[in-house]
């Protein structure tokens, strides 16, 4: 019996967005789970990627095989698609911009991207509109950190402005010879790095905001993440804080998306201190804070962030349940195939699980757990239970 | 840049659970919803399509082309899955039995598929085990037609015993000439006839059941359908009966379920006349009545149907909206390609779209909308307005 599968070396799709080709650069979960959108509305969708093995590549019919380091296979890629967009921020902006110039539709653009995807450009940018941060300080010699361990005390939290994720790119150093030894580091790996006191938190927020080029935005209701070593580990939806300080999230969230003309979704981690708040970091594609609003909200962020992309207006962002608990499977030293405690993690009521078919590796995310309920604590309890059967035992963190 | 995808020529996977790979027979669109179940829970899909351009073979990663009705070919397909399960019901129950036989796993199996396919055959069943009906009666002369008018009075209906769906294999006679002229072209094209009087409905309900190898079970709230010459057109959940009536049909498909040992989805549609229900007709795989559960149930039909072939736990059916309402987008004359008006028809608020990426024919179902809210009629109204705005015109039926 012949096997088959879609063709995938058409030529591009016309500009039209009704038969507009979405290509995604890089095939990792976020990629995977916006599949599913692209199927409902049927948008065709293709996934550009560094081997036919990542996450995406397994479930997307069309794939391309390349690198999205590389200005050549991107410049490919954007010429097989109508909107281009992205599964992460590990990106060239220069090659994006130059890709815009040669009249490709890349969203979020080179514009966003130069802001979004360095975090001391954020911080240059938001200080200068006025948005408030964390004290922070560009790190160009050692004494950039003792001025502000002097002023704030040790330790002190080192930041790389690009290439960090999951706790990678930051380092807590309690030292001057710490401070030395990290900046040292850092610099042969040829990396910026900016300096900030460490911030006592009250408790950690996440918004998402989808916004289409003409501004116009949805916003998702405000959470809050539990995060281990730089690792989100579990997200409560909604957040346990009063309105006012989510009316002020929200609203932050929104001159955030303006200042910087986001197109997709938007989302940005804040650090909560007594009523202030702190912008942490933002990412412009579809985020870990927002894998509930598949299971718990009334349009998921992944068709959110499609239907923005392609200008088509935005669906409901209210929550299809009164509580709702993601908690991150990150895998341990004993997870193994999480696929043969499935059926155990499904016995737990009202829990949907999501695996990424990811190679587990301690303290990757290869998958997560949402569970809704009438209550946020409940919930939270059995969605962690049924991630840590799936993770084969305990991923540290809060109990 | 090099094409790819995931390998389709692997051996079988092996019969453990967690790796099995699931096969369904078919292409269309239950097939395609099905998809994003897979890709949720790590359960490898694979799809035996006629042709690559069938709905779900367009967006499947693992497609084999070949004819369900070919027993060659539903052999091989069988023996590259681990499990194998149904889009339709147009196949030939001995070639399954054989492959049973043989020691390949097929949920449902032979022996639901023998009731499930035939019409004659449930209503055969059914009356055997007691369960209410229809009069009905098989045909095999034209005076089994008349003295059913006889006794109930004309019009009458004639119904194919198999192969027919969406209104095709249905007649509505209402005189001698007619019935003759119908049971002689029936018979000329091979297909088994029986009647019944025209029953007069106060409505008709839909129910599903999801239910495992070992008999654990889960309902689905019973909707309400209403049907235009034969087709679905919309479903209203919850139906607008009261508690004693929906339990009735809730145990009524329960029996049923046991009666005929379905692994899977089993959907039953029901007449109601005053407090009596009477059986219509059952389908063994996910059904038009459930799609409704992709935005408006803890669980959609298409993932416990997943869930159930492979004898997992199921998942809560519960409603996660007060009311929700889905209309079909039926092809008509100016229907043209749907996704022109996809930015039209999402401006309604609430609407969820759900396009099958099928060549619109008058009559041919293409996509969904589903409308969640507060208030039945109202989302009711959306998701009408929704389809008829994807439907290119007014599709027919009550207003």
């Amino acid at each position: 019996m012949p096997e088959t599968r879609p063709d995938t070396t058409t030529e591009p799709a016309s500009g039209s967005v009704s038969e507009a080709t979405v290509g995604i650069v890089g095939a990792g979960q976020l990629a995977r789970m916006t599949y599913e959108a692209g199927t409902r509305l049927d948008v065709r969708l293709r996934v550009l990627a560094r081997d036919k093995d990542e996450t995406a590549a397994r479930i997307f019919s069309e794939v391309a095989i390349g690198s999205p380091d590389d200005p050549d296979d991107l410049a490919s890629f954007a010429s097989s698609v109508a909107v281009m967009t992205f599964d992460h921020e590990l990106v060239d902006v220069d090659a994006i911009r130059a890709l815009e110039e040669d009249g490709h539709i890349i969203r979020p653009g080179a514009r966003t991207l130069d802001v979004s995807t360095n975090k001391q450009r954020q911080r240059d940018v938001f200080s200068a509109a006025g948005f408030p941060l964390p004290v922070h300080r560009r790190v160009t010699e050692s004494s950039d950190i003792e001025e502000v361990a002097a002023a704030h005390g040790w330790p002190v939290v080192l930041k790389a402005a690009q290439g960090g994720y999951d706790g990678r790119g930051v380092w807590i150093v309690g030292s001057v010879e710490e401070a030395v030894r990290t900046l040292g580091e850092a610099r042969d790996a040829g990396l910026e790095l900016f300096v900030e006191p460490q911030v006592a938190l009250d408790r950690e927020l996440a918004m998402l905001i989808a916004r289409r080029p003409s501004g116009d935005a949805a916003t998702y209701p405000v959470v809050e993440t539990i995060q281990v070593e730089g690792i989100c580990h579990e997200v409560l939806a909604p957040a346990r804080i009063d309105d006012a300080l989510a009316d002020k999230a929200t609203e932050l969230g929104l001159a955030i998306a303006e200042e910087i003309d986001v197109v997709g979704i938007l989302a940005i981690e804040m650090f909560v201190v007594g009523e202030t708040l702190l912008i942490n970091e933002i990412a412009t594609r579809p985020h870990n804070s927002g894998h509930f609003t598949l299971d718990a909200a009334r349009t998921s962020q992944f068709e959110n962030h499609l239907r923005a992309v392609l200008d088509l207006p935005l669906g409901g962002t209210g929550m299809s349940a009164p509580a709702a608990a993601m908690s991150n499977i990150i895998g341990t030293a004993s997870t193994g195939d999480p696929r043969e405690r499935r059926g155990q993690a499904l016995e737990i009521p009202g829990v949907c699980v999501h695996l990424y078919g990811k190679k587990p590796r301690p303290g990757r995310k290869i998958g997560h757990v949402t569970a809704t309920g009438d209550e946020l604590d409940d919930a939270r309890t059995r969605a962690r239970e049924a991630a840590e059967i799936l993770a084969g035992g305990a991923m540290g963190g809060p109990r």
